[in-house]
């Protein structure tokens, strides 16, 4: 069914407040998952919710936990996320890398002992609803193996990168991973096939069979080896600007939590002033659009989904709604 | 055969002499052809010296032009390369943004009308060398289809990473095709098959064979729809930051020139200290040599040839090896 933006960004603000979130808190929240229920990221919209309810109910998860700047040189900032919530930590983080931005062009900050975040996208938005150019990325727990290895040892350690656009902000939000769990478990309860090759069955040969790849615990990275390197970076960057645990640490703890993020802002705008930025963009958009019916831009499936979501409701799970309307 | 680094750099040397350079751009850029060759990336090394140039020859290359600031906004510049020599001006805005770095924490320089700066990852080398984490990109000329088109319009757009580490960097030097032409190339001389799918047949069907892709010119991104994409915005950047071209406009020129790149420098020693770098880094590192014989963290391969070239000499082909000394 749909629900109206407001109504469940209204129903996410009760459940939050419910748990022990300030009001200012559970106002961030609740825009944030609903959001990205409206731009189609249901994976980390009311999917998540119950779960994120769950580790604040059991105390992983500190409502209360203020992030504060622990070390300074320049632009450069090292955050502690202090086990607070995820998303206002994020959320906090980036908007001190913007402020450092609108000051000094470029900044950086570091965040560790931090949770998931759930959508990582949400955090480029917001610099580009600022006018800059965003980056972040984040570890996570054990998720796939390295290149040449059977045992997961690796994080698919989201990335992000936004960049402003008066027609919308063109927007990559990508893990390392060729296909998220949640995407194979949905195609294997289907029965359906991958389209492409996601990982490996039981006997080590590349399969498109989601249910192979689930039991075998071997998830593909993006381009083999390629992704598999660019996850170890992003989590040795993640880890290094913020004093923070590395994936390895992160895995060793059994349960996904106190992971690293790197944010990134950086002020283009009054660099190369609105106009030029937008004709360069524009130029790469417009050159996409004309390459054919089915290539899309960054950030362009998003903002169909967005404006389908504002003028018709926002599209939920019928059970996930009347289970997120009794937790308010 | 192999040739000793000393040797084979003054042999650089003095052929970039002969077409004009001063003696410090000449030798600047023979000992980066060296190191290139040196560290096995013999794509970027002796193979292409020929093609650099016959492109200061023509006169497309200009090798007394002065990269020049021409914008800045804190710790973010915007350089003009004026079509100078490539290896050269990266070398500078590199030099620059670590510089900055070292003043600011971070430091970030966008440079527009340079050229092909050969190997991408050298100058994520000259960062961490400096101490400081090092990211860098180029776009290209049109170089493979967007995901969902079928004439090539995005570029390969090669990102770097760099990490500094006392026992060898982390680096991760990735261009965003899954195979380079060069590769290609190469595998359909011998009548070999690539390992995996590395682009469409002229049915459009993914395939292994290598002349195939050449022909159909349909080489795919890694990991597909995710490559494409991270290609885009990649391309944008550079060409935003830097108020320089997008890959469309280069393509449209025929030939590739007048690229734009990406330098960002994070000084992160200062900030978490050089023990608390060391110990994160090698965390991982070591946990990926835990992961199996055949699993290597990003620059370990690279690491290994340079000490073989270092302790047998360089290997270098005959015929090239002839070339480049009777251009001296």
């Amino acid at each position: 069914m749909r629900v109206a933006f407001d109504v469940l960004e209204d129903a996410f603000y009760k459940a939050l407040v419910k748990v022990g979130l300030s009001d200012e808190r559970a106002g961030l929240c609740a825009k944030l998952f609903t959001e990205n229920q409206c731009d189609g990221v249901y994976s980390h919209g009311l999917n998540r919710f119950p779960g994120l309810i769950a580790k604040i109910q059991s105390g992983q998860i500190d409502v209360a936990a203020d992030p504060a700047c622990v070390k300074a040189l320049g632009v450069v900032e090292q955050w502690d996320g202090k086990m607070g919530i995820g998303l206002v930590n994020a959320h906090v983080a980036m908007g001190r890398a913007v402020a450092i931005a609108k000051e000094h062009g470029m900044g950086c900050v570091g965040l560790r002992n931090t949770n998931h975040w759930m959508r990582a996208g949400a955090y480029g938005l917001q610099a580009a609803d600022a006018g800059c150019i965003g980056m972040c990325w984040t570890n996570t727990t054990v998720l796939m193996p390295p290149w040449g290895a059977e045992e997961k040892r690796i994080g698919n350690n989201p990335m992000v990168m936004a960049i402003p656009r008066d027609g919308g902000h063109l927007l990559l939000d990508m893990a390392m991973s060729q296909y998220s769990n949640g995407k194979l478990e949905i195609l294997k309860q289907r029965g359906e096939d991958l389209p492409l090759a996601g990982g490996y069955d039981g006997d080590g040969n590349l399969t498109c069979d989601p249910g192979a790849i689930l039991a075998s615990k071997r998830a593909l990275p993006i381009g083999y080896w390629k992704g598999s390197a660019l996850a170890v970076m992003l989590d040795v960057l993640a880890a290094v600007i913020s004093g923070g645990q590395s994936t390895h640490q992160i895995g060793a703890q059994g349960d996904e939590y106190a992971v690293s993020q790197t944010f990134i802002a950086l002020d283009v705008t009054s660099l190369v002033g609105q106009g030029v930025r937008e004709q360069i963009v524009n130029c790469v958009v417009n050159d996409l659009q004309e390459a054919g019916e089915g290539v899309r831009y960054p950030g362009a499936g998003m903002l169909r989904v967005r404006e389908e979501s504002l003028e018709q409701g926002v599209l939920v799970d019928d059970g996930q709604w009347e289970d997120l309307l009794r937790m308010g």
